[in-house]
Protein backbone atom coordinates (compact mmCIF):
# COMPACT_ATOMS: atom_id res chain seq x y z
CA UNK A 1 0.00 0.00 0.00
CA UNK A 2 1.70 3.61 -1.13
CA UNK A 3 1.46 6.06 1.69
CA UNK A 4 0.63 8.43 -1.81
CA UNK A 5 -3.08 6.78 -1.98
CA UNK A 6 -5.73 9.61 -1.10
CA UNK A 7 -9.07 9.26 0.45
CA UNK A 8 -11.42 12.34 0.10
CA UNK A 9 -13.65 12.47 2.92
CA UNK A 10 -16.16 14.49 2.51
CA UNK A 11 -16.97 16.64 5.92
CA UNK A 12 -17.14 20.39 6.87
CA UNK A 13 -16.17 19.37 10.12
CA UNK A 14 -12.53 19.62 10.67
CA UNK A 15 -12.43 18.20 14.26
CA UNK A 16 -14.16 15.08 12.35
CA UNK A 17 -11.82 15.42 9.90
CA UNK A 18 -8.56 15.81 12.38
CA UNK A 19 -9.50 12.34 14.42
CA UNK A 20 -10.42 10.32 11.17
CA UNK A 21 -6.43 11.33 9.77
CA UNK A 22 -4.96 9.79 12.26
CA UNK A 23 -6.93 6.41 11.75
CA UNK A 24 -6.64 6.79 8.07
CA UNK A 25 -2.37 7.56 8.33
CA UNK A 26 -2.22 4.31 10.70
CA UNK A 27 -3.87 2.24 7.62
CA UNK A 28 -1.32 4.50 4.76
CA UNK A 29 -3.65 6.64 3.31
CA UNK A 30 -3.91 10.14 3.20
CA UNK A 31 -6.97 12.16 4.03
CA UNK A 32 -7.98 14.99 1.85
CA UNK A 33 -11.11 16.98 3.62
CA UNK A 34 -13.79 18.18 0.81
CA UNK A 35 -15.30 20.63 2.04
CA UNK A 36 -18.53 22.03 0.61
CA UNK A 37 -21.81 20.85 -0.38
CA UNK A 38 -22.69 17.39 1.12
CA UNK A 39 -26.21 15.81 0.02
CA UNK A 40 -27.84 14.61 2.87
CA UNK A 41 -31.42 13.32 2.87
CA UNK A 42 -33.74 13.19 5.86
CA UNK A 43 -34.07 9.93 6.73
CA UNK A 44 -33.69 8.05 10.41
CA UNK A 45 -31.58 5.72 9.41
CA UNK A 46 -27.92 7.11 9.78
CA UNK A 47 -26.23 4.31 7.72
CA UNK A 48 -29.04 5.16 4.43
CA UNK A 49 -28.10 8.72 5.22
CA UNK A 50 -24.23 8.11 4.74
CA UNK A 51 -24.52 5.92 1.89
CA UNK A 52 -26.03 8.55 -0.18
CA UNK A 53 -23.60 10.76 0.24
CA UNK A 54 -20.79 9.04 -0.46
CA UNK A 55 -22.64 7.35 -3.37
CA UNK A 56 -23.08 11.14 -4.38
CA UNK A 57 -19.37 12.46 -3.54
CA UNK A 58 -18.19 9.51 -5.70
CA UNK A 59 -20.30 10.13 -8.66
CA UNK A 60 -19.16 13.64 -8.50
CA UNK A 61 -15.52 13.26 -7.86
CA UNK A 62 -14.71 9.51 -9.39
CA UNK A 63 -11.78 9.16 -6.77
CA UNK A 64 -11.92 7.33 -2.98
CA UNK A 65 -14.12 8.85 -0.62
CA UNK A 66 -15.07 8.56 2.63
CA UNK A 67 -18.57 9.80 4.45
CA UNK A 68 -19.37 9.63 7.90
CA UNK A 69 -22.50 10.30 9.66
CA UNK A 70 -22.58 10.06 13.80
CA UNK A 71 -26.05 10.70 15.88
CA UNK A 72 -25.80 10.54 19.68
CA UNK A 73 -28.93 8.05 20.87
CA UNK A 74 -30.53 8.80 24.82
CA UNK A 75 -32.31 5.83 25.80
CA UNK A 76 -34.70 7.97 28.31
CA UNK A 77 -35.70 9.58 25.13
CA UNK A 78 -36.45 6.87 22.64
CA UNK A 79 -33.11 7.26 21.05
CA UNK A 80 -33.99 11.57 20.38
CA UNK A 81 -31.51 12.92 18.81
CA UNK A 82 -30.53 10.48 17.03
CA UNK A 83 -29.76 10.94 13.19
CA UNK A 84 -30.66 14.80 14.04
CA UNK A 85 -27.86 15.22 16.48
CA UNK A 86 -26.52 18.15 14.54
CA UNK A 87 -29.58 19.82 13.90
CA UNK A 88 -30.57 19.57 17.44
CA UNK A 89 -26.75 20.44 18.82
CA UNK A 90 -26.96 23.88 16.47
CA UNK A 91 -30.89 24.76 18.10
CA UNK A 92 -31.14 23.62 21.80
CA UNK A 93 -27.11 22.61 22.00
CA UNK A 94 -25.88 20.76 25.15
CA UNK A 95 -28.36 22.72 27.39
CA UNK A 96 -31.35 22.02 25.85
CA UNK A 97 -30.12 17.83 26.48
CA UNK A 98 -29.22 18.50 30.10
CA UNK A 99 -32.44 20.64 30.76
CA UNK A 100 -34.66 17.92 29.04
CA UNK A 101 -32.54 15.17 31.32
CA UNK A 102 -33.12 16.82 34.73
CA UNK A 103 -35.14 14.86 37.07
CA UNK A 104 -34.49 12.11 34.54
CA UNK A 105 -32.66 8.91 36.72
CA UNK A 106 -31.67 6.99 33.49
CA UNK A 107 -29.28 9.09 31.45
CA UNK A 108 -27.86 5.88 29.73
CA UNK A 109 -26.99 7.17 25.92
CA UNK A 110 -24.70 5.77 22.97
CA UNK A 111 -23.18 7.91 19.89
CA UNK A 112 -23.41 5.74 16.93
CA UNK A 113 -21.43 6.13 13.37
CA UNK A 114 -21.68 4.98 10.08
CA UNK A 115 -18.81 4.88 7.61
CA UNK A 116 -19.01 4.28 4.03
CA UNK A 117 -16.02 3.98 1.71
CA UNK A 118 -16.30 3.82 -1.61
CA UNK A 119 -12.52 3.04 -3.49
CA UNK A 120 -13.32 1.03 -6.84
CA UNK A 121 -13.81 -2.02 -6.65
CA UNK A 122 -15.74 -1.43 -2.98
CA UNK A 123 -18.14 -0.09 -1.47
CA UNK A 124 -17.75 -0.67 2.32
CA UNK A 125 -20.14 -0.23 4.83
CA UNK A 126 -18.82 0.13 8.98
CA UNK A 127 -20.71 0.62 12.17
CA UNK A 128 -19.01 1.89 15.69
CA UNK A 129 -20.94 2.23 18.88
CA UNK A 130 -19.82 3.85 22.51
CA UNK A 131 -22.16 3.19 25.14
CA UNK A 132 -21.50 5.87 28.23
CA UNK A 133 -23.92 8.24 30.15
CA UNK A 134 -24.88 12.14 29.66
CA UNK A 135 -23.01 13.98 32.47
CA UNK A 136 -24.61 16.35 34.43
CA UNK A 137 -22.59 19.66 33.15
CA UNK A 138 -20.78 20.48 30.32
CA UNK A 139 -16.96 19.90 30.96
CA UNK A 140 -13.90 19.96 28.43
CA UNK A 141 -13.39 22.32 25.71
CA UNK A 142 -12.31 20.13 23.01
CA UNK A 143 -14.15 17.79 20.19
CA UNK A 144 -17.48 19.25 19.09
CA UNK A 145 -20.96 18.76 19.48
CA UNK A 146 -22.26 17.11 22.48
CA UNK A 147 -18.40 15.68 23.26
CA UNK A 148 -18.74 17.58 26.51
CA UNK A 149 -22.03 15.91 28.01
CA UNK A 150 -21.03 12.44 27.13
CA UNK A 151 -18.69 10.34 29.30
CA UNK A 152 -18.25 7.21 27.46
CA UNK A 153 -18.57 3.56 29.55
CA UNK A 154 -15.17 3.16 31.17
CA UNK A 155 -13.63 6.72 31.30
CA UNK A 156 -14.12 9.59 33.87
CA UNK A 157 -13.85 12.28 31.54
CA UNK A 158 -16.24 13.37 29.02
CA UNK A 159 -15.25 13.49 25.24
CA UNK A 160 -14.37 17.01 25.38
CA UNK A 161 -12.24 16.42 28.02
CA UNK A 162 -9.52 14.15 26.09
CA UNK A 163 -7.29 14.32 23.32
CA UNK A 164 -7.46 12.99 19.84
CA UNK A 165 -5.85 9.95 20.77
CA UNK A 166 -7.92 8.98 23.89
CA UNK A 167 -10.95 10.08 22.04
CA UNK A 168 -10.42 7.63 19.48
CA UNK A 169 -9.48 4.96 22.01
CA UNK A 170 -13.75 4.79 23.17
CA UNK A 171 -15.32 6.63 19.89
CA UNK A 172 -18.27 5.20 17.69
CA UNK A 173 -16.64 7.38 14.85
CA UNK A 174 -12.64 5.67 15.44
CA UNK A 175 -14.68 1.99 15.18
CA UNK A 176 -16.79 2.16 11.97
CA UNK A 177 -13.67 4.14 9.86
CA UNK A 178 -11.31 1.62 11.67
CA UNK A 179 -14.06 -0.94 10.30
CA UNK A 180 -13.73 0.31 6.83
CA UNK A 181 -10.05 1.05 6.59
CA UNK A 182 -9.24 -2.67 7.71
CA UNK A 183 -11.41 -4.74 5.57
CA UNK A 184 -10.45 -2.39 2.61
CA UNK A 185 -6.53 -2.92 3.59
CA UNK A 186 -7.74 -6.68 3.96
CA UNK A 187 -9.50 -6.96 0.74
CA UNK A 188 -6.98 -5.53 -1.46
CA UNK A 189 -4.62 -7.95 0.15
CA UNK A 190 -6.65 -10.42 -0.67
CA UNK A 191 -7.45 -10.04 -4.22
CA UNK A 192 -4.14 -8.75 -5.07
CA UNK B 1 -23.34 -19.37 -5.39
CA UNK B 2 -27.22 -19.16 -4.82
CA UNK B 3 -29.59 -19.29 -7.70
CA UNK B 4 -31.73 -17.06 -5.84
CA UNK B 5 -29.61 -13.71 -5.65
CA UNK B 6 -31.26 -10.84 -7.95
CA UNK B 7 -29.50 -8.32 -9.34
CA UNK B 8 -31.62 -5.22 -10.67
CA UNK B 9 -31.14 -4.49 -14.71
CA UNK B 10 -31.78 -0.96 -15.01
CA UNK B 11 -33.38 -0.80 -18.39
CA UNK B 12 -36.41 0.02 -20.26
CA UNK B 13 -34.89 -1.74 -23.35
CA UNK B 14 -36.28 -5.67 -22.95
CA UNK B 15 -33.87 -6.85 -25.72
CA UNK B 16 -31.00 -5.66 -23.77
CA UNK B 17 -32.67 -7.28 -20.81
CA UNK B 18 -32.78 -10.61 -22.71
CA UNK B 19 -29.33 -10.52 -23.94
CA UNK B 20 -27.61 -10.21 -20.55
CA UNK B 21 -30.87 -12.58 -18.61
CA UNK B 22 -28.85 -15.33 -20.65
CA UNK B 23 -25.49 -14.26 -19.09
CA UNK B 24 -26.47 -13.26 -15.62
CA UNK B 25 -28.12 -16.99 -15.72
CA UNK B 26 -25.16 -18.48 -16.65
CA UNK B 27 -23.39 -16.79 -13.20
CA UNK B 28 -26.19 -18.30 -10.71
CA UNK B 29 -28.05 -14.91 -11.11
CA UNK B 30 -31.32 -13.97 -11.22
CA UNK B 31 -31.59 -10.42 -13.46
CA UNK B 32 -35.11 -8.69 -13.16
CA UNK B 33 -35.48 -5.97 -15.22
CA UNK B 34 -36.15 -2.52 -13.24
CA UNK B 35 -37.79 0.17 -16.06
CA UNK B 36 -38.24 3.62 -15.38
CA UNK B 37 -36.49 6.58 -14.98
CA UNK B 38 -32.77 6.14 -14.98
CA UNK B 39 -31.03 9.41 -14.66
CA UNK B 40 -28.49 9.69 -17.51
CA UNK B 41 -26.10 12.98 -17.54
CA UNK B 42 -24.90 14.05 -20.73
CA UNK B 43 -21.39 12.95 -21.40
CA UNK B 44 -19.39 12.00 -24.04
CA UNK B 45 -17.94 9.23 -21.46
CA UNK B 46 -19.73 6.19 -21.66
CA UNK B 47 -18.40 4.89 -18.83
CA UNK B 48 -19.56 8.06 -16.83
CA UNK B 49 -22.84 7.82 -17.85
CA UNK B 50 -23.44 4.45 -16.63
CA UNK B 51 -21.34 4.50 -13.18
CA UNK B 52 -23.62 7.57 -12.34
CA UNK B 53 -26.86 5.89 -13.79
CA UNK B 54 -25.74 2.85 -11.25
CA UNK B 55 -24.75 4.54 -8.50
CA UNK B 56 -28.20 6.71 -8.85
CA UNK B 57 -30.17 3.55 -8.85
CA UNK B 58 -28.40 1.80 -5.80
CA UNK B 59 -28.84 4.51 -3.61
CA UNK B 60 -32.70 4.30 -4.28
CA UNK B 61 -33.03 0.89 -4.28
CA UNK B 62 -29.76 -0.53 -1.72
CA UNK B 63 -29.79 -3.94 -3.58
CA UNK B 64 -27.66 -4.84 -6.38
CA UNK B 65 -27.98 -3.27 -9.89
CA UNK B 66 -26.50 -2.97 -13.31
CA UNK B 67 -26.21 -0.76 -16.07
CA UNK B 68 -25.11 -1.10 -19.32
CA UNK B 69 -24.22 1.43 -21.37
CA UNK B 70 -23.38 0.92 -25.22
CA UNK B 71 -22.90 3.33 -28.53
CA UNK B 72 -21.95 2.87 -32.26
CA UNK B 73 -18.74 4.18 -33.09
CA UNK B 74 -18.17 5.46 -37.18
CA UNK B 75 -14.33 5.57 -37.97
CA UNK B 76 -15.19 8.17 -40.69
CA UNK B 77 -17.31 10.12 -38.73
CA UNK B 78 -14.97 10.56 -35.63
CA UNK B 79 -17.17 8.33 -33.66
CA UNK B 80 -19.93 9.97 -34.38
CA UNK B 81 -23.25 8.59 -32.98
CA UNK B 82 -20.98 7.07 -29.87
CA UNK B 83 -22.43 8.39 -26.61
CA UNK B 84 -25.82 9.23 -28.22
CA UNK B 85 -26.48 6.06 -30.46
CA UNK B 86 -30.08 5.74 -28.81
CA UNK B 87 -31.06 9.86 -29.43
CA UNK B 88 -29.24 9.45 -33.09
CA UNK B 89 -31.18 5.97 -33.87
CA UNK B 90 -34.69 7.56 -32.73
CA UNK B 91 -34.09 10.52 -34.81
CA UNK B 92 -32.53 9.99 -37.82
CA UNK B 93 -32.34 5.77 -37.69
CA UNK B 94 -30.45 3.47 -39.68
CA UNK B 95 -31.28 5.33 -42.41
CA UNK B 96 -30.20 8.45 -41.30
CA UNK B 97 -26.14 6.26 -41.05
CA UNK B 98 -26.56 4.99 -43.90
CA UNK B 99 -27.13 8.38 -46.06
CA UNK B 100 -24.08 9.67 -44.45
CA UNK B 101 -21.91 7.36 -45.47
CA UNK B 102 -23.06 7.24 -48.67
CA UNK B 103 -20.21 7.41 -51.16
CA UNK B 104 -17.48 6.44 -47.89
CA UNK B 105 -15.23 4.17 -48.61
CA UNK B 106 -13.91 3.78 -44.93
CA UNK B 107 -17.28 1.76 -43.21
CA UNK B 108 -14.99 0.61 -40.45
CA UNK B 109 -17.42 1.00 -36.94
CA UNK B 110 -17.42 -0.91 -33.54
CA UNK B 111 -19.64 -1.52 -30.78
CA UNK B 112 -18.49 -0.27 -27.46
CA UNK B 113 -20.12 -1.26 -24.16
CA UNK B 114 -19.83 -0.71 -20.80
CA UNK B 115 -21.00 -1.89 -17.74
CA UNK B 116 -21.25 -1.39 -13.74
CA UNK B 117 -22.30 -3.74 -11.44
CA UNK B 118 -22.67 -2.71 -7.86
CA UNK B 119 -22.85 -5.38 -5.84
CA UNK B 120 -22.18 -4.77 -1.95
CA UNK B 121 -19.12 -4.87 -1.19
CA UNK B 122 -18.36 -4.55 -5.09
CA UNK B 123 -18.78 -1.57 -7.68
CA UNK B 124 -17.00 -2.96 -11.00
CA UNK B 125 -17.31 -1.29 -14.19
CA UNK B 126 -16.58 -3.68 -17.64
CA UNK B 127 -16.14 -2.87 -21.24
CA UNK B 128 -16.58 -4.81 -24.50
CA UNK B 129 -15.44 -4.11 -27.73
CA UNK B 130 -16.73 -5.47 -31.42
CA UNK B 131 -15.19 -4.29 -34.29
CA UNK B 132 -17.00 -4.54 -37.94
CA UNK B 133 -18.42 -2.98 -40.67
CA UNK B 134 -21.79 -0.90 -41.79
CA UNK B 135 -23.63 -3.26 -44.12
CA UNK B 136 -25.06 -0.95 -47.45
CA UNK B 137 -28.56 -1.92 -46.55
CA UNK B 138 -30.41 -2.90 -43.37
CA UNK B 139 -31.13 -6.76 -42.82
CA UNK B 140 -32.41 -8.58 -40.30
CA UNK B 141 -35.36 -8.15 -37.86
CA UNK B 142 -34.00 -9.22 -34.62
CA UNK B 143 -32.06 -6.97 -31.76
CA UNK B 144 -32.61 -3.40 -31.74
CA UNK B 145 -31.19 0.02 -32.39
CA UNK B 146 -28.36 -0.12 -35.05
CA UNK B 147 -28.13 -4.12 -35.26
CA UNK B 148 -29.49 -4.01 -38.68
CA UNK B 149 -26.54 -2.53 -40.44
CA UNK B 150 -23.50 -3.80 -38.24
CA UNK B 151 -21.73 -6.85 -39.41
CA UNK B 152 -19.21 -7.82 -36.85
CA UNK B 153 -15.78 -8.65 -37.31
CA UNK B 154 -15.64 -12.52 -38.61
CA UNK B 155 -19.25 -12.80 -39.02
CA UNK B 156 -21.43 -12.23 -42.69
CA UNK B 157 -24.40 -11.68 -41.14
CA UNK B 158 -25.53 -8.63 -39.13
CA UNK B 159 -26.56 -8.19 -35.47
CA UNK B 160 -30.39 -8.19 -36.44
CA UNK B 161 -29.79 -11.94 -38.66
CA UNK B 162 -28.43 -13.55 -35.48
CA UNK B 163 -30.17 -15.37 -32.67
CA UNK B 164 -29.64 -13.61 -28.82
CA UNK B 165 -27.14 -16.94 -28.72
CA UNK B 166 -25.12 -15.97 -31.84
CA UNK B 167 -25.47 -12.06 -31.12
CA UNK B 168 -23.76 -12.85 -27.49
CA UNK B 169 -20.34 -14.62 -29.32
CA UNK B 170 -19.63 -11.37 -30.95
CA UNK B 171 -21.08 -8.48 -29.05
CA UNK B 172 -19.42 -5.94 -27.45
CA UNK B 173 -22.71 -6.25 -24.28
CA UNK B 174 -21.39 -9.80 -23.96
CA UNK B 175 -17.95 -8.74 -23.39
CA UNK B 176 -18.76 -6.26 -20.80
CA UNK B 177 -21.32 -7.81 -19.07
CA UNK B 178 -18.85 -11.36 -18.85
CA UNK B 179 -16.67 -9.15 -17.16
CA UNK B 180 -18.23 -8.02 -14.62
CA UNK B 181 -19.89 -11.03 -13.91
CA UNK B 182 -16.79 -12.87 -13.78
CA UNK B 183 -14.83 -10.43 -11.35
CA UNK B 184 -17.86 -10.60 -9.03
CA UNK B 185 -17.78 -14.36 -8.73
CA UNK B 186 -14.00 -14.54 -8.44
CA UNK B 187 -14.22 -11.62 -5.77
CA UNK B 188 -17.12 -13.53 -4.11
CA UNK B 189 -14.99 -16.48 -4.13
CA UNK B 190 -11.53 -14.76 -3.44
CA UNK B 191 -12.99 -13.10 0.21
CA UNK B 192 -15.12 -16.50 0.72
Amino acid sequence: MSDSVQIYFVTNNTHKYLEVKIIAEKYGFKLIQLTGEKIEIQSNDLGKIAKISALNAFAKLEKPVLVEDAGLFIKAFRGFPGPYSSYVFKTIGCQGILKLLDGVLDRCAWFKSVSVLIYEPFILTGEGIVEGIISTEPRGSRGFGFDPIFIPKGATKTFAEMDIEEKNKFSHRAKSVESVFSRLIKYLRTLG
